[in-house]
């Protein structure tokens, strides 16, 4: 069992990660009353290990829809609803058992309840466990824009058990991997040369090798959220691989990608471009791509103009006129922030992706 | 103009009371827009001024509908919406015009906006200016509780101008005195016998008396939340007639008092409990009794049970089993909260005070 301290100014709390890792919920005491906030399939699958595990024998959960569309205002509503129904009071815990939908969602609720009550998350995919559950940030969106609304609202601790990605479909599964790479890339060589060895034939019930990816790559976004909890300089390079995946994902309606396919192409194509402006490491370059492209098959980039990604790159909403702030890859374990990028070297490494250039 | 200094958990704040004081907006800069929250007939009426005073020329605001039913999740997903078209930021300003509706719900806004953005209050009532709309509190409403979501979010600043009280209606007027009344029950001799000498023949546009009182409730309000802005011990004699007060707007179902009214009437039914309790110096009691229904008229409390009234009165949801913590008043400027008392008591005090038996 490996355990990750989060010192952040919303809060500390311990991010437990490996088999057996939702028994630290046995930690948790002196609730008046406890909460699960999951959905049906993840429920009837792993809902009697949580349980067992945590020591909360015959609780029943509060099920929301699968999908994106259940991180919404309304359904923040509907849970609220369900848990005054239930007699949820200030002293109550939730706790968030799922992906990242699940996780944002019942981060929210918890952070408004009553104008706040304790939260756990208990993250059950990949990308929950290396990402969206750590860091404190809550969200729902608005039809008109994702995660729109929210807070910075730190869960009292976070129980990451791989044992439960046995069950995740393969390529939800892969999406999440993305994620991993991506802080291996800025982690530097030990986890990035680790990774090289694994990733080829990684499956979900691969427990053990899951454990230890899962604790190293959590340990990185913890690490970066610890000296920083706020959106601010740090943080940004967090997006490594997010920019042009923003812009994928927008461009598509979010239905061709998955979050973590749309930054595995990001992290091809921020590294075609920052070969492209000469601030890459060659090696390095071909390096970063064959991990990507050893994770798995991407649904392709075909029919997406450039224009419209370059339309839809994400600016920097702090700042009138909206620089967008590249998180470029220099080396494996070096980034630089920057928005000194010209446009026509942006829509030049689409392009070249695209066209299936190789990077490096 | 009088100037009063909030430091709470939450942040620090000025709070600017008198004519004139929208004129503070000047000094909130340095943000990319500013959006007013407003409803339709005060804008009409005192949109102008606003503007003119702030040096804001030529905004428009976000309208929400008059009324509770603005306080709830989905009105918050519009006004989100209607910020995220206008082209609001991470750097906009979102201002609060209107009574404790308009204030609950923009501060729960400019709290989940983008995981938050700044914002100034803009009280237009006697209970938004003499109290909701400072101590940092957020709330919109679920169907099935009040307030049931929110949030601890300190606005940059609060400007109350008295003048824009003319224009309320005799009973919301009104409604907003008896918090005021509460507030000199809290603060002592000193506010309590200047609004025995001033309460009588009160009226919406005696600005300059208005300006006084205002300033001097509010400060009341701003040393116990300045102590205290998290809901504890110290906060709970901010209580003091709510207790009966809630269990009357819910036995009515919100609808026959407005909610200063029902804490009119709680003032009376909680002196009497102290009088019947003995805890309560006689002759001040009957100074508080005489100075509510100084007031003016309150709606009858006619055909309410006293046993759904003592069902429904606020139970503390920290504490198993539920606890009702009241604020007894044991003179001017003296008040003991307390747990220790009996629902005999309490249901007496009620069929005194419904039956016309005069405190005192």
């Amino acid at each position: 069992m490996r355990r990750l301290q989060v010192k952040s100014r919303a809060g500390e709390y311990q991010v437990i990660v490996g088999c057996g890792a939702w028994r630290a919920l046995h930690r948790l005491k002196g609730y008046s009353s406890v909460f699960i906030l999951t959905e049906i399939s993840l429920w009837e699958r792993w809902g009697n290990d949580l349980l067992r595990d945590a020591g909360w024998a015959g609780l029943s959960p509060i099920l929301v829809p699968s999908g994106e569309s259940s991180k919404s205002l309304s359904m923040a509503g509907y849970v609220a609803s369900e848990l005054l129904e239930n007699g949820a009071d200030r002293r109550s815990l939730l706790v968030a058992f799922g992906g990242g939908v699940v996780g944002d969602l019942g981060g929210f609720v918890a952070s408004t309840y009553m104008r706040g009550i304790d939260y756990a998350q208990a993250p059950t995919t990949v990308l929950a466990q290396v990402d969206s559950a750590l860091g404190g940030k809550t969200a729902v969106n608005i039809r008109a824009m994702k995660n729109l609304i929210g807070t910075f609202y730190a869960p009292r601790m976070v129980v990451s058990d791989p044992t439960v990605l046995a069950s995740l479909p393969s390529r939800a599964f892969r999406s999440g991997i993305y994620e991993a790479v991506k802080h291996a890339i800025l982690s530097g060589p030990g986890l990035f040369g680790w990774l090289e060895d694994k990733v080829a034939g990684l499956r979900p019930d691969h427990t053990q090798i899951l454990a230890t990816l899962v604790a190293r790559a959590a340990q990185v976004k913890v690490d970066v959220v610890s000296r920083d909890e706020r959106e601010a300089d740090l943080r940004r390079i967090l997006n490594l691989g997010h920019t042009y995946g923003h812009a994928l994902e927008e461009a598509t309606g979010y239905r061709r990608f998955l979050h973590g396919e749309a930054v595995g192409w990001g992290l091809l194509l921020v590294t075609r471009l920052a070969e492209r402006l000469g601030v890459l490491d060659p090696a390095a370059g071909k390096r970063i791509a064959e991990l990507v492209r050893d994770v798995g098959p991407l649904p392709p980039l075909r029919g997406i103009g450039e224009q419209k990604v370059l339309g839809l790159l994400p600016r920097d909403k702090k700042a009138i006129g909206g620089k967008i702030h590249w998180v470029l890859p220099e080396d494996i374990g070096k980034v630089r922030v920057t928005s000194e990028v010209p446009d026509e070297a942006v829509a030049m490494a689409f392009r070249d992706v695209q066209r299936g250039v190789l990077n490096g």
